[in-house]
């Protein structure tokens, strides 16, 4: 059993952490991080607690303190769910610390020798922290999670990426739940009721920047990841917020390097085929199935699948030809799971399955 | 003064129609036709009346009749709302019997010789019905109202293509009301709330072939429509219903077959300066500004942005550099209004105009 | 293990009799029945499956059957889903040929001999049940599941009427999930975004009369339920459907009969302590906690608290003084649950702790 | 023309009195007032503009200044949509200079010298201002707009309390509109998708208290309001909020101390000949039809009734025999209009009519 923490516990992700922490086989939480507001009362009483499930039992009365690395010196891992106005130097502590900091927020996801990983597309980035530990047992380090609509983008393409060779160009226009954007205040409801928002801040540069790193390879010596170019990579993002609460869909187009272009039948073998690396590695959170491919002309619908393995698996439907680039089709993950806080506890499962905490 | 007919007079469609046209200056409502079952009943006995604005005053005692040419002769257009279960046969008679028919269904809209117009667009295919009666004075005639999601997508693409050739590649993503689908029962809440649906049965298809029409050109002789090929333009839609009740948001991308291409302000402002030729006629619905270019960032919203111009104006935001295609763009319409009802309402009053009814 | 059977298995509520039923530790479920249209079918063939959780591999493949009794004699249960409009013959067939039919039907609640059960409120009304084996041990019978807005109005009553004697006024205010009015089609999208339907067929007087025959005693020999007069209860509905999926809210206020009124402490205290009896027998889905008495001023919420004990507990908010009878609260409860289906399961999970089935 | 101020013009409140003013006959805005933040900034540059219609051309390029009487010292009416937090003071310094104040704000709600008025059931009590009139022609004065849902309560109240004499219990449920929070943040959008809120803080006393004065006589000097006592007149509000943009719908019930109860069909009758007094004066804004009374079963529905006389008309629906008290309905007020600055406007209007600014 692992001993847990979380920064930022008061927040949205961090009850999210919470959620997935409670219970959990390998992690046992034990310090809640939060501004100095919340420290010294119990979580129970600091928290404006939001989530659909109750509040577990076991993290109501732990006394919530301070987000400075010697409150947490005994985590084996840390969480953050810390806002991008406050990640950047207490990550960097906790880092210097000798921490493992698991980390939501964007601050760290550009540098190179920081791993950005959706755990069922790209675990192999974590070898720059096994890297990192050869050379010292005792480093601590940062690994960040991606952008929740970036997670959904990159997991149908990395198992065709495999097979079929490079994508030159994607576009995805999404259509993103508002529990993505937290709750204080988050989207405001006259906002959304009735109503599209066809814009959300960063959110496009994002989702087209990372999925160059995250499909990106190692460098030689395992010590950075090299992103793919402009040039070998166009990707268009445009960003919408609507009226739902958990689950972002986005319909994407891509166009293979390689002009031997696969059926559509191809495709969907290859996807439903396709078993993430943290599933054989034996990780609890681990969807059974990683890409669910629907056959019914009107899925993925994000009320009804976004659940799929715990949220942990990704949804694909309508998969068909495309008029412009090769290929169309719907992609629906769970922003708050595999899109963020469930993707740092799958993160942890792979660290402690690879002995790297 | 014009007399009118409304063919589907119960529906979704014949209640815009009638609000539409109540209090017009052109046009007086006379004849309605709908059902057997609400054949012989007075309007406001036989409708479920549906709509934010309350029932016209002046429609509410038209005994409704059955949808017969005879019944309907003294019309001088007839609009129709019926569904495509019943068009076919109705619109043809009536056109047979010398009636001018304009509808909302898709049964004719694939006949080369049927004009297929979005009327703040593509006016000039009406001279298929002036070419039609120079030849005969009395020959009826159906012109097709396009598909709401296909309104929207070539409101702005007419001024583009005129000024730089032209789009050889276009995708748009769609993000579409409920009203489009009716109420009979149309979508059902459960469906929608807290929901996308990522799938408009014949939608795709239908927006992909409408544009190549809509963007054509008349034959030398103005009898046919000619279809752009697909070599010409690629067209892929995306079409998703979401929790919207009017106003239908579009996510679209396009390129330019010359490549002299433009800069985005020179976009902008050959959006802002189109003025469609319905206006120019000086038609009573016809929008003074036909394309509102938004420069706010979140922006067009469909609760905030569908009224303009009292639906007949498009609104187009976030006009920025694709990186797959050329450009990238929110366009916003009224679904109801330019999509469907309000078109017909404009083309009849450029028929007007031009002396063709 | 006893055997189970579903009537109606391919509406809303026969879908949630599946789920509840998949891996229940006492029943297996084996028959399903449905119209003649899917009889023959498999049932993941037969159903349009709208459920958020997946449909259990283990009722896919079962061959859907006609909804005669011939076809479930070796069903110990039948839970019957079936619409009013087919209920009343089936229903009575089944019980003819000695079936035990637990039904969410309307049409046999008022019959006096027929208990009418919330099963956290008023399993004592199975006795008539336990008279009639006595009686006749093959004799079929019928119990009623109540209307769902009247079981979350009742549960919070009865500890209240056992501990302070009689309520002689009650007024309740519904705002009523979608999910309760089935999707076939259910209540339409374009009726229920952005809007209220002050108007539910039939469900004011439901819930005027059920309450008087839950909250009702057994006839000195069991045989019958003896319904509470008009005088000595006046019962009074308003009900409004809203946009929520799941969870009926009520605004209920009340008045003792006797005038020596406890404080409203005591009333929270009593609601708090009130353990039902099915949870006494150990029934499987018996709540834990049967009314969750909550103390933040904006609680209960649907979608934060409509799940508390996997839907079969009910919580109660804002208990306070009212000017105009005694009390007043707010209740929720889980309309499919505690509501409909969920009700069936736990009403043949207390015949079985007590030998009835 | 007289002129007109707007203090708190970058609110919720001040940008519906800015769209209710435009084109108005009587009064010419001229003055905004906000925040230091605002002042000296164009109001086009200073608002985030959020209401569905268009701000208007006449009021973008006026200067905003701050909220000091001096600069507000030609108008001839100022219209108040401050925050409570600010507008005690500075509604107080405007009213010592002379001003004509017409405020939203509840901080002088209480004062029984300040009319509380619903423009279409009270303007009586606007003889308070002409009595100050007499005694001080330049005497400025303060007149409160009552809170928004007691608006809707009380309209249909005042015709059946004149015609049958006083009510003496009252309970009213309300399913409130977003729209009535503001936007800054308002209600967030996680809080009401999918669900309810079951409480608005203050609101529940604002309706009890409120109901009393404005249901209340004058002195006999015209120099106060003379509230009801709780012994004449018992109130019982429970207050939510839903996923509605503007409406407040009112399940409301009541009873008349005088036991000779009229019949249902008496009572709508006499709601239905209700001609408010704004209306007789020849009120530009004041309702043809105060009060609505719809036969459908279904009605009124926020969506489909609320903009009935633009907004100034109050909606009554499902009158029946109340088992509980003496009868039930359903009302249905426009949130922004009669229950906000819409009543502003209309009591300009009325002091106007009344020579009294």
């Amino acid at each position: 059993m692992k001993t847990a923490g979380v920064l930022g516990a008061t927040g949205s992700v961090g009850q999210r952490f919470i959620l997935l922490l409670a219970d959990h086989p390998d992690f046992e939480l034990k310090v809640l991080g939060a501004s100095p507001r919340s420290a010294g009362k119990k979580y129970v009483d600091a928290v404006n607690w939001k989530q659909t499930d109750l509040l577990p039992e076991s993290a109501k009365d732990i006394v919530v303190v301070e987000c400075k690395a010697e409150e947490f010196k005994d985590c084996d891992v840390v969480f953050s769910g810390l806002d991008a106005d406050y990640a950047g130097p207490i990550e960097k502590e906790f880092m210097e610390a000798g921490l493992a900091v698991i980390s939501n927020a964007k601050n760290y996801r550009r540098e190179e020798d920081v791993p950005l990983v959706v755990p069922i597309v790209n675990p192999e980035h974590l070898d720059i922290v096994a890297q990192k530990k050869k050379q010292n047992p005792k480093a601590g380090f940062i690994i960040c999670i991606s952008n929740c609509s970036t997670a959904g983008l990159v997991a149908p393409l990395k198992p065709l990426v495999e097979k079929y060779g490079p994508i030159d160009a994607l576009t995805t226009t999404t259509l993103q739940a508002i529990s993505g954007a937290g709750f204080s205040p988050g989207v405001p409801g006259i906002d959304i009721l009735d109503n599209i928002i066809p814009y959300i801040g960063g959110e496009e540069d994002k989702m087209e920047w990372e999925t160059k790193k995250i499909l990106g390879k190692l460098s030689p010596d395992n010590s950075t990841v090299e992103l793919i170019s402009e040039d070998d990579l166009k990707v268009s993002a445009q960003c919408n917020r609507v009226a739902v609460s958990d689950g972002h869909t986005e319909c994407i187009s891509f166009r293979f390097k390689n002009r031997n272009v696969p059926s559509v039948e191809e495709l969907k073998k290859t996807l439903s085929d396709y078993v993430c690396d943290a599933y054989k590695l034996g990780c609890h959170s681990a969807p059974k199935q990683t890409i669910h491919v629907l056959e019914q002309n009107d899925r993925p619908q994000p009320r009804l699948d976004r659940n799929r393995d715990n949220g942990y698996g990704v949804s694909v439907g309508r998969v068909r030809a495309d008029p412009v680039l090769d290929f169309k089709m719907v992609v629906l993950s769970h922003n708050t799971i595999i899109g963020a806080a469930g993707s740092g506890i799958l993160i942890a499962e792979i660290l402690l399955a690879k002995n790297l905490i």
